[in-house]
């Protein structure tokens, strides 16, 4: 079988289940380009890759890999407090995979994509080189995800990282630290993105939630983004920092990839929403020359941890 | 200089220039995801990648490299007679790559855009593996791009590859073969995607402007994707194929990466749009079981040409 036919049983099985979002996908995938109705004017879009040997070890699990590089840009749509709307994956097969595999990564992309109403409208698979090559063999797995989405009902505009006004509070969803696990096949591919969450807490919190990010480089370096993205400085409150079992706020900071929702709002806010926790972390100050962009206070004392965390290159 | 700051710098450059558009780039990049407001609520959308070793030849002057990867997503946007609205690119870069020959690849695919009226609002680059790690070296460079595009007043509706009808003219803009030159550096990488003939063809055809796409796989087996969409077969005539000088039809069928303009129309077409010649190359006609989906009428009789051409593995 050429990757040409497989592909083409990908897409037509995909697109026979694309039939449920008939109103949505007005040409579905096969043509030049997919097309997509909307019902707002408003368009959201971004993408994010996934390498071999960066953004995951060689040897996880293929169906981990393909459903990480969606979530991870569900994550983004969240940040936002948008809606999905489609999706669409490049990937840049190693001539190591075999079609079982390959086979297995593509619906955990699709299957993934549809449970968060998000369908796959697109893709463009590719192989690095020739198997028969040996140099070939070290060529990485690359997958890139692009996500559309909207606003919706009921969200007036898209949450982003510039709007946190001083006097607001700091607040994150969820628990945070370790999501890598002892054998790095934690949270960081197991999480859930907080789309459904977000639009619940854009709603009930209207023109009180001002700034919005996802957690994927930790508590300090995400906040440092709302805080330059604003114009402010953020001073967090160690103690109150909610962590998962066997973690401190140390791993809160640097493990990044928790992938839970931070923001800052203006008034009170709710324990929880759709069942998810929220915790205040801290509060949003004012920006001053030669302070920290975000400081912890500690037992011992505050620090600047804006520039602790994960840098990923974006 | 990290690559985040590497990057920094390239987004907030992006960003300034963006600012010419406001109207349609309500959040430019920098934040989870940018925000584009449309004007129609039909939004085509898909996504074409290029693999070193597989899409380009390792050498390839890394400008021509980012420009291709941004004009054939555009000659897809072409092939639907849409119009550009924004692109994304994510790309992983092999760790030979130096910081000059990454900016000079971003300002190729910057400009690009920005020349086709389709603006970059959003990217995502990592390194493939370490350059100290010896193996990293033959990872190839990939690049993805996604373009967002929508349909231009006077347009109703994308032109599929699936309205051919019987007895539509079989039609191509342009020349054809020989795309890839002698030493590889030829018109795949330099080509114009016709976005504005297009566009023009379709207000000009109106209703009778059936089926189109854009000539990558060569004209035999891209004829044929017309064919099966539509449920019909075609008959080319050899004499009439427009070719580039040195070239015969074997090159027009054969060697792909034209990125013309192939299409199906009822009634009479004009000989050029925007100065761009158009060519009667054949006729729809009625599918029969055993015959070809696409049949070549030479001086040595009928053959059959639908998987003549370029595999893209699309």
């Amino acid at each position: 079988m050429s990757e040409f036919q497989l592909l083409r049983g990908i897409y037509s099985a995909n697109a026979a289940l694309l039939s449920r979002h008939r109103e949505r996908v007005v040409i579905p995938p096969g043509d030049d380009l997919a097309q997509i109705h909307l019902r707002s004017p408003e368009l959201l879009i971004g993408v994010d890759q996934m390498i071999e040997g960066r953004h995951f070890r060689s040897g996880t699990p293929i169906e981990l890999v393909g459903r990480k590089a969606v979530a991870r840009n569900l994550s983004d749509i969240a940040a936002m407090a948008a809606r999905p709307l489609a999706c669409v994956v490049a990937v840049a097969l190693p001539p190591s995979l075999d079609h079982e595999a390959i086979m297995a990564l593509y619906e955990a992309v699709r299957a993934t994509a549809e449970l968060f109403d998000c369908p796959l409208v697109g893709g463009d698979t590719g192989s690095s080189g020739d198997a028969a090559a040996p140099s070939a063999a070290s060529a990485p797995l690359v997958i890139s995800v692009t996500v559309v989405a909207t606003l919706p009902a009921g969200v007036p505009r898209a949450i982003t990282r510039s709007g946190a006004r001083i006097g607001d509070g700091v607040f994150v969803t969820g628990k945070l630290g370790g999501s890598f696990g002892p054998d790095g096949l934690g949270r960081h591919l197991t999480f859930t993105p907080r789309v459904q969450e977000s639009i619940a807490l854009a709603r009930m919190l209207g023109e009180r939630l001002h700034a919005m990010i996802d957690l994927s480089d930790g508590l300090g370096r995400d906040a440092g983004h709302l805080a330059s993205g604003s114009g402010v400085a953020i001073r967090l409150d160690a103690a109150s920092i909610p962590t998962h079992d066997g973690c401190t706020w140390t791993n809160a900071l640097g493990d990044g990839e928790d992938y839970e929702l931070c923001f800052t709002a203006e008034g009170p806010v709710p324990a929880e929403v759709e069942g998810l926790a929220i915790t205040r972390v801290g509060e949003v100050i004012a920006a001053d020359w030669g302070q920290a962009l975000v400081s912890l206070g500690t037992a011992g004392g505050a620090i600047d941890v804006t520039s602790m965390g994960w840098e990923h290159g974006r």
